[in-house]
């Protein structure tokens, strides 16, 4: 079966060793740090810098990067025997990514020919990381190393291109990036999953679930995503009160998605109970869904309707609406990334129309964005068709969701099955 | 049995959003976003403004928030199938309540009728959430997110109307809220669990217990606590030298209360074996017990004896006390946070006292204060009878400490049992 | 076998308390808080404080404390029945510390014969009780509380005179400390770990391995380490540009290695499968080797390029060359810090004197400081027959790597252990 061929021992290898080979050539040639000279000196930069300590951003880049790291990682941990690959892949494609998205946003900005390094670009650079784990989270457990390090390099390359062409040529704000990094993200993942559409997994996988434990795992990544959001909206705003205004307004939208993202879950949940796919991933969508907006004027009240509805539609959106593109359209979109980055990404489109449309800022609107992205996203099946080639060792689909094609795992449970095949004395105790 | 109306489906949704509706207009109504305008216009706030960039204290307020979401939720997740509950509701009642804290804690210092939200606030507004949090930790596993959403609105609004009487009319100080916030929610917390009494817990219960890695998640939660509870005493310290040393008391007290935590945990201990319940708590009790007089000038030996004191208390109280006060006056403290909030917050008063009378700092001692929130605590009766009332929800006795009564839980466990029962004919799946 | 006196009851307590009093009265003769006087009045030291706000470098701080107690801590719960120690030791080793680090590293800087603490003080004795942590992960599973507070002791001595004279009477530059902590911490742990060699452990031990989520607890450990090192390796570096530069320099080697890492691990590996102690440890080396030359102009190329090899070397140290260690020298590193912290800290130390050759920086080189350093490898023994001592109650060989040794462990496992005893007719070991 050379469409299965999953031994990564030679592809895997090279392939990383000659992107990072390329990559620190390139780095080279291209990147110097910031030495303090020649801000200000980029006429088409809309960057803030900051004019005082060049570290005063790194609280916020620090924040940013366990945003990427742990909330990303972990929040993917809650499938029961794919936890090494969540955390251990999330975090290779992100710090392949990061390389590479300092070098395609830079080549946007040189001085004197060279990409200067500062806490604002390393910002940026966790930035065009995140849409390639939005991405990872529709395709997870269903994809090789290798096939992943490629979609790292098309995503965050086109991303990048996109990303200059709405903030520089058409003028556009999205601070918080609810279009250009979450719709984004998601819908690239979507076209991905649909390109490698699997029909043997319509009737679900052994493994597609969750235990108890990797449940509370993932809970690490949803709390510290939770948390630090704020700063992932705020981080490259203004300083000063705009900043401020983009923290609070993350923040209250933020608190009030939990409120419905909790009551939603409970409301269509078999007698009530709270479903933890949702806890973990819809009181996040608040936070997706007041990026746009977040610098912006709209009022804590604006802030907190914004989350209200997005915990609502997140929480359907997983409910209703997943289930209804894996068996409709074949999109089979393992974290629900539609339901967490796609439409609440889409609703912070629309807001931020609506609060440019009410004066609340007046930089030009996220419509054109919008339709860009639309134009766009037939383009994204591209990549889907690139990993789609049968030599990058896709996994076949009963080994999916599971850690043991690619990694070494201990062997604990395997033994506990075994003695469990000998443990034909002890039904009294089981059944109790 | 209508006491036991254990289905959520529609009580805790409604509530939720009702609750969470009323929050939304009451902001549109009298919140908006400080805008640098108005600071130091109001003549009965106490609180040390920055003068400079309105993000100084941001980072200090992700420690606290750090506290908050992952500290008290982790820190709670000890209990073996009581994970979800402790992250998930703690992640439900402090986004509610910080919201909640905002508004009762700002009506006191309304600017322009406007309560006006800067990172100060937010940091308040956390700290708000944690007197819930810690009362949460006392009736832990016995109540429904109903009755829990229920004693956050009152918990907060007294909590609000006691701070403000504290600071502001008595003018006492109290930096790292030993009292006004550890002790409160402790005593707050522990007359709550009175009123709830079950004597069918008497015996124990058979999942009122850890497993292996339900203590390690908790003690993420504990050093999560325990490294950021320095910007907690100090995050409304005023700034300069007199907020370090409040980050320098509080680290040396934590650092010495390590020591003697371990030591009395081994010396009463079977053996001589270290328990995880003293670890988790007791380690902790110096940043509360250091509290009040952490900004005061009581030297690093100072601040290290409070810490030895509230390490050793802590411990004993957790070894010795618990199990009197559930068996002789009916007070079932599931997480203990008598030893670990209750004493150690009466220590840092009492320290305060002690403090101020050698004249370590010249403001009003907290003499008042204790005396003020003992003639309280009849009044922590009433928000138990409240909860008790029979359509909350609340759980029979015997799915106490289980998050299946409330959540959709993965159902390995049962699986496991389940291929117990019939591993006679599994051998051959157990060989693959 | 008074060899194996392994109840802590009387010893650990007293010895933890002793040790505690009598640094709370060294704290109470020799230390006081920072006021804000007295800087730049010393000579000899080439600290470099922030002259603005205190509070400056507190975020920097809390990101270097998260490593020292969650990274180090959660780093070691990989081993399946370790976790409380790990994470538990550990707190206490650091705990004590970096209190006795304060006075150690205090006593060259008296200002008016005090100890004056401030945050940078602070992170120093943080990075002193690193030491201490890496030694700890050589003898993890073989050594009881009492033989660690007491390497404790003398490990931190030893490096407050080593560091003084390597900082202040060479003059050497270490910023990051590839060698003064990272080799320095190695090295001792493996000369301990030589002292204290089992030949029963030859063969391995049943516990000395991982299940699933252990090596999921410490993915938390690795992921934090790899974000904050940045902070590591920049805390106390020259504010302003030099800051930025070891921070970069740190970013981009940590995200190099992480390539290399994954390459080699998986070349070497059966079916070229990732082995997650390579992922565990190996990501991590580029932090170490960059760190002394993180503050020079070694330009994103140079600090990419020791990341990448630093990926490779640990990952082959921990295939091929701990084996032979084990097996040749009688050295058994459990978490193998000899390939994180002892070989790319040399490589660390060569790339700082090839900077320096190079011109990046003018301060003396390295080489002094590695000479030094070889030359004190013999006095590293003397710790190791100190801990030997038979009365400190080190466990037997079968109860390595088991926590119930010295912690009260919750009974789960053991009752399953019983329901397949039961099955298998092997109640001996039920009841051992």
């Amino acid at each position: 079966m050379p469409a299965y061929a999953t031994n990564m021992r030679l592809k895997f290898p090279i392939l990383a060793l000659i992107f990072e080979i390329i990559t620190i050539i390139l780095f080279g040639v291209f990147v110097d740090y910031d030495d303090g000279k020649g801000h200000g000196h980029d006429p088409h930069s809309n960057e803030t810098h900051h004019e005082g300590n060049p570290m005063d951003l790194y609280p916020m880049f620090q924040d940013v990067h366990v945003m990427i790291f742990i909330g990303f990682g972990f929040l993917m941990t809650f499938l029961k025997r794919y936890g090494f690959s969540s955390v251990g892949i999330n975090l290779l494609l992100a710090a392949f990514g990061l390389q590479w998205g300092l070098l395609m946003q830079g080549i946007w900005h040189l001085v004197d020919g060279k990409i200067k390094i500062d806490i604002f670009k390393i910002i940026n650079a966790d930035f065009s990381t995140a849409t390639v784990l939005i991405s990872f989270g529709a395709v997870l457990g269903k994809t090789s190393p290798v096939q992943l390090l490629i979609m790292t390099i098309l995503e965050i390359t086109i991303f990048s291109i996109n990303e200059h062409l709405v903030a520089t040529v058409l003028g556009a704000n999205d601070v918080g990036a609810s279009m250009i990094i979450h719709a984004y993200g998601a819908y690239f993942g979507l076209a991905v999953a649909r390109v490698l559409y699997r029909p043997g997994l319509r009737n679900g996988h052994e493994n597609d679930g969750s235990v108890y434990h990797s449940d509370l795992f993932a809970m690490i990544g949803t709390v510290f995503l939770w948390m630090f959001w704020p700063s992932f909206n705020s981080a490259i705003a203004e300083p000063g009160f705009t900043q401020l205004t983009a923290v609070i307004n993350t923040y209250l939208s933020l608190a009030a998605c939990v409120l419905s993202a909790y009551a939603i879950s409970s409301l269509v949940e078999h007698k009530g109970k709270l479903d933890m796919v949702h806890i973990q991933n819809a009181t996040l969508a608040g936070g997706v869904a007041v990026g746009t907006c977040a610098d912006m004027n709209i009022g804590p009240f604006g802030a907190m309707l914004i989350g209200l509805i997005a915990g609502i539609i997140s929480t359907l959106g997983f409910k209703f609406l997943s289930p209804i593109l894996a068996s409709n359209l074949g999109i089979q979109d393992t974290c629900g990334v539609h339901n967490l980055h796609g439409m609440p990404g889409i609703l912070g489109g629309l807001a931020g129309i609506v609060a440019v449309a009410l004066g609340k800022k007046e930089k030009p609107c996220d419509l054109t964005k919008g339709q860009h992205l639309n134009k766009q996203t037939i383009h994204f099946l591209l990549p889907g068709f690139i990993m789609k080639l049968p030599f990058w060792g896709q996994p076949p689909d009963q080994n999916c969701f599971d850690d043991s094609i690619y990694w070494e795992v201990p062997e604990e449970e395997e033994a506990n099955e075994e003695s469990l095949a000998h443990a034909d004395h002890s039904k009294n105790k089981a059944e109790a």
